[in-house]
């Protein structure tokens, strides 16, 4: 029991006591684990990190419960839901703004409808930068809620998704802003590969398996790959895991080109899947993804609707895990996987959990949303605003 | 920048490169930092710790943007929506189930309508332990879906929140559950004592002059005068610091019973205020809450809606981060505590910011929600089930 010797009642309410002393709180100074440990290979400069949240340095879950459900003995859960705005897509925000913060660039600009603009909007406000984000009229109103409750400008492009990641990316060159778009920015896959050295590390030193990860427009499962080929680069490992990449059924044409078999028009249906974060028909880096998936000796899975529900369901109940439909896809994909043969259950396997739900707090604020076509509109609109 | 050396394509997609070689990852074991390092001064006996999820060592950030907009220049904001269910509910529900794991007991039990019935539901699923939790009537529905998305049984009790509470209590004794209820179990004080130690060690072994916590039952401010208490018993710290509690002006009666005050029926609303996690009209333990304010030589203080409001605002648009208004209560209460001359701007402050909001997965799963008037009913509608 420690050192606890018996109660005291204070105002009504029982103190349990100890035998106090200074030895009883440990004399190092409590450690914090970032993707800042990995420095040495990251393109970050000498000096202190000005960047204020702690990213990364997630835990690697042994998930008890789940492993007896699932007759997987050595299955771990990677909770990329512990980082600030509960998607990995902070590692990569956090290292895009590391570098403006140090050539004191004030704003930086993505398109994106889910997590990736959510985790630049509070990224950005926490270091104090202004965010500005593209998105298509169909981004629902609640998530650019978020986006404008951390004061980021939002603009909607009628051309839709592809209109507002050209409009981002000219806007980032016209006006010398950071560009954190996914699959432009080679510094985004830098950042996500620190969860590779971060699995490694928690395994012991030992390299899994099989990572199962979802895929959308691709980063997250290639900068595994970059990760794990890193380390076997450093001489500390000697093989990398196979990677599985999940999408879903009603969204798969990275698993179609896998196959070799051309996608039918239910296979490319977006709005069909609750999993929107990975929901993308033409990926940012699809080739890269494929040739990864090849050379690791994984696969490409596609999962159902039901299996995303009961995956989601699962990772509640049995690892107390709240997931998004996206995030839990891992769990639903290693099933696929198992039933294909392509995964056995006695293996070390890693489940990338990449995010949770989120509340907005109200409505947006509609004084920092507007529809714009050009560039024009965006630099009259930001005219006279003191950055933030 | 690192070893950094250049950069190839591959697949399409550019890779940066370094001098690799194994000295670039450090050779220490990452350490974990959790509230499991004080357990020296936690009710908890020899032996591994069981629990599965990693519980606080939350950041204590340093809100670079919102010290120069506030012009608190050693501000300080400890975010407890670090924890696995975005809550420093997380820390008690923890040690309550570790006791639990160690003493083969399969269920816990918890009146809540909030944050501690969600935390309860989580870590019970995590631990593979059974969650049964008493709500009233009024309890919202998407709070219901998020304890049954975690397999927890809903028991609604007709009678009101008084009576669930009665009843969770009574079935703890009945049953042989771990009883989690606040203000009932000591453990849960001992638990949440544990930011009191981690702030103290995050500030460089220093006692900030004032904390500034929100009040609704009172264990997570009587927690910190504990913490703050025993590291002075311990002989590391020679202060304990002025504890600011908060309560919104809808739901008061903590604030008034401080001022000598007799509270008026608008003192007493609890439907009144957005902020529902401090929404407490007979406080579990209010009179340690006002004796530890007392000897602190702290306040109590009420903020209005507009300034929750607000403080849910800045904290998103200046810290980046996502807080509920209970959660945000603190940086509101700071502005008061600094408007009556409670407090300097100068000083060193620390703010705990204790939640953020939450989304349910769907529905509430209505095979494991029940009104319920006793015991007996609670007996037979789990009878036959299989602990999970």
């Amino acid at each position: 029991m420690g050192s606890m010797t018996g109660s005291v009642v204070v105002a009504g309410c029982e103190w349990l006591e100890y035998d106090y002393g200074p030895a009883l709180v440990p004399q190092d100074r409590p450690a914090s684990f970032t993707m800042w440990r990995y420095r040495d290979l990251l393109p970050l400069p000498d000096g202190p990190v000005r960047y204020p949240l702690p990213i990364g340095g997630t835990p690697l879950l042994p998930v008890p419960a789940l492993r007896q459900e699932a007759g997987t003995p050595r299955l771990w859960v990677k909770d990329e839901t512990r980082n600030p705005t509960t998607s990995n897509k902070d590692r990569a925000t956090a290292l895009v703004i590391e570098d403006g913060l140090r050539r004191g660039i004030d704003t930086i600009t993505t398109a994106s409808t889910g997590n990736a603009a959510v985790s630049t909007a509070f990224g950005a406000a926490a270091a104090g930068l202004r965010a500005v984000i593209f998105v298509s009229l169909e981004c629902r109103p609640e998530k650019i809620a978020m986006m404008t409750q951390a004061g980021a400008w939002v603009f909607q492009v009628p051309a839709g998704y592809a209109a507002a990641t050209d409009l981002s990316r000219d806007a980032a060159r016209a006006f010398g802003w950071l560009d954190r778009n996914t699959g432009a920015n080679p510094v985004t896959l830098e950042a996500k590969k620190t969860v590779a050295f971060e699995v490694w590390e928690q395994l012991g030193r030992v390299v899994p398996d099989v990572v199962v990860a979802p895929v959308g427009d691709g980063p997250t499962l290639v900068a595994l790959d970059k990760g794990f080929d890193e380390l076997v680069r450093c001489g500390l490992a000697t093989r990398r895991p196979r990677l599985v990449g999940v999408q879903a059924e009603h969204c798969q044409p990275l698993v179609r080109a896998w196959q070799g078999r051309t996608a039918a028009p239910a296979d490319l249906d977006p709005a069909a899947t609750a999993a929107d974060g990975i929901a993308v028909l033409r990926a940012a880096i699809g080739d890269a993804v494929l040739d990864a998936v090849r050379r690791d000796g994984g696969a490409m899975v596609a999962v159902s609707e039901t299996a995303l529900d009961d995956a989601v369901g699962v990772l509640a109940r049995r690892a107390g895990l709240s997931a998004e439909p996206a995030g839990a896809s891992a769990l639903a994909g290693l099933g696929s996987a198992v039933g294909q043969g392509l995964v056995d259950r006695s293996e070390t396997v890693v489940l990338l959990v990449t995010g949770r739900g989120k509340a907005a707090a109200g409505p947006p604020d509609q004084r920092r949303v507007a529809v714009v076509d050009g560039l024009d509109e965006v630099a009259q609109l930001l005219a006279g605003e003191e950055t933030r």
